[in-house]
């Protein structure tokens, strides 16, 4: 493959036989969230549905942090901005890593927090390193993990993804392991690749896409609970006392439980 | 908070800054399930509901039990109380647990059975020391764990809830760990709840209610499948063998395990 | 009992006081499964059901195999007979399992490959040794583990059986048993079973089908999900590429994975 022909702002992107790998490279910011990074994975999404070659995308992040979530902190943001972010964007990059035909791997070597733990869930197949720690602190801001829930539930199962939500205390790589939120828990993240990679590329593109089709219809979330993901976060994000944690996150810096309550 | 303001019967309730605390006291009856308990169960929800301070209800039992389900050898019922206690009285209970705006925490040290795993599991959040043991001996009286299912299945997943059911086998504390019947075990639980304390004082109590009631829209119970666990039971309860057993054991002490078959 | 009256062809059964053992025996086939094998498995349930004091079946594997799944080298053998028996007839046997009113479990001792994953996870209880392998290669071939998928995503969850189907790598006894794959793992499987078979002695047949008819309304499969998976089952083998890798290795004994791509 000869891609990527166009420059990335928020990712590093690569090819190889196969496969197109993505860092999120946004370090200034924590490898947060914006419309621009969701933008690029979608074009990365598109170029491996375009290459009939391509049987693998791998998702990472620089220097030592996966994904931190939503980005509150870019200035161009108004609250409404991130509001339609957290929720019809974002909960459509997940919903279409669970439909590409190509296998979708996140390699997590380091934090994913709220959406980035969304992303991890949303992909086929999560490896995390033992620096992995992997957290949802919507709460704390009074917001929830709306749209990351319902394809973590599918992931865990309901009382690890709802004990995570409530408590929103972090969770290491071994538990990861443990609860399955990671596949496979490996020191040499490339060694476990290689093999995926021989395996996965025995398979027919049609024959990846119909087994994601066939698992999402034996599961019970439907296109209903995509909306009431998307209708939840909007009504949480316009709450008062969240508009002024965000606000008081962005012009201070102030993280919402360091503050006086 | 100065509460309580009245005695209970069947437990003994403690307030903290933003915790109640009720500990299982039916210390003669190994802590089983009775109208009263039931009723103080709801009073102490009630107290927590009413003051807003209060973010953490936590249920334990007095002396190394935590609760072994209802209680058959209570000189004044007949087998149809008993068969409504266990049906929709108790289900309404498990039901109030998932909703209540304050985080539920049952901290199981010693047994606990039949409807007592149903307290834990209904729960949020569950804190086993070494000696909690879980059972469901149900199948041997010719009854199921009706409406201790549709909570356990949805924090232990299908398989796990069943073979617990079938095999009547008794669970460890570290295997409810590896199953996640146990969100946590704590040699002491007491450090781990400062811990949780602490993290979920720091989270309005309308974000705790929005997340309960998303979580349970994400699951696949219905208000139907309450309905049917109650009929289940009731079906269940009035088989001549079963009233036989439940006899057997009230007159005579005598488990049906025990009996001539 | 002194059953069995019958020969069998494909199972060694034998019969011990409340118990019936059927010994999957077609070495030479590696354990795999043709029509001979479901109308024999589904004549051992109907003498269960005969027999009011049979509370247990157990399936076995001879020679250190439990099952290798579907038998496409059968030369009597159509793609047609085979996408038949692969669907509505293999479905049909996995869902008695669930349905039979007696206890059935599959002791796993060497490998469970693709309906022998199967037949393990309909069962209710599965013990495996050490040795147990239990692998889902159908995606190699161009197909999906289309039966199989409802019930293993019923045992072992949403991801654990995605991720099976999709990299098609072994799971070791070890972690099977970690996934709830295998409820027990055991080096002597029989000291285990005299354990399980004294507890289930004890329950009524009554109680064991009200459990299973029970907890499969708690779930959420519907006649539509079977109706669903032998449609595409029958859909995926008709796909020329699938014929043509079923038909190298039925004349050339050519796995998929081992021809030019």
């Amino acid at each position: 493959m000869s891609y990527p022909a166009t420059r990335f702002e928020t990712l590093e992107v690569s090819a190889d036989v196969g496969v197109l790998t993505a860092v999120i490279d946004r370090i200034p910011q924590q490898n947060a969230i914006n419309g621009t990074l969701l933008a690029e994975l979608h074009a990365v999404l598109d170029e491996a549905e375009r290459t009939p070659a391509c049987h693998l995308v791998v998702i990472r992040g620089a220097s030592g942090v996966f994904c931190t979530g939503m980005d509150f902190s870019d200035a161009s943001d108004s609250p409404d901005t991130v509001a339609e972010r957290g929720g019809a964007e974002f909960l459509g990059l997940l919903k279409r890593l669970t439909t590409v035909p190509v296998m979708v791997v996140s390699v997590v070597d380091g934090r994913a927090t709220g959406g980035g733990v969304g992303i991890a869930a949303a992909s086929d197949f999560v490896v995390a390193t033992p620096r992995a720690v992997f957290s949802l602190p919507e709460a704390l801001w009074g917001l929830l993990p709306c749209c990351v829930l319902p394809f973590l539930i599918r992931r865990i199962g309901f009382q690890p993804a709802y004990s995570m939500s409530l408590t929103t205390l972090p969770v290491t790589a071994e538990q990861a392991h443990r609860i399955h939120l990671a596949d496979e828990l490996a020191a040499d993240p490339g060694q476990f690749m290689r093999r995926l990679r021989q395996r996965v590329s025995k398979l027919d593109r049609a024959t990846i896409a119909a087994l994601k089709r066939y698992q999402r219809d034996l599961w019970f979330l439907s296109a209903e609970t995509e909306r009431a993901a998307v209708a939840e976060f909007t009504r949480l994000m316009s709450a008062p006392e969240v508009r002024e944690r965000i606000s008081g996150f962005v012009t201070a810096q102030v993280f919402p439980w360091e503050s006086q309550r």
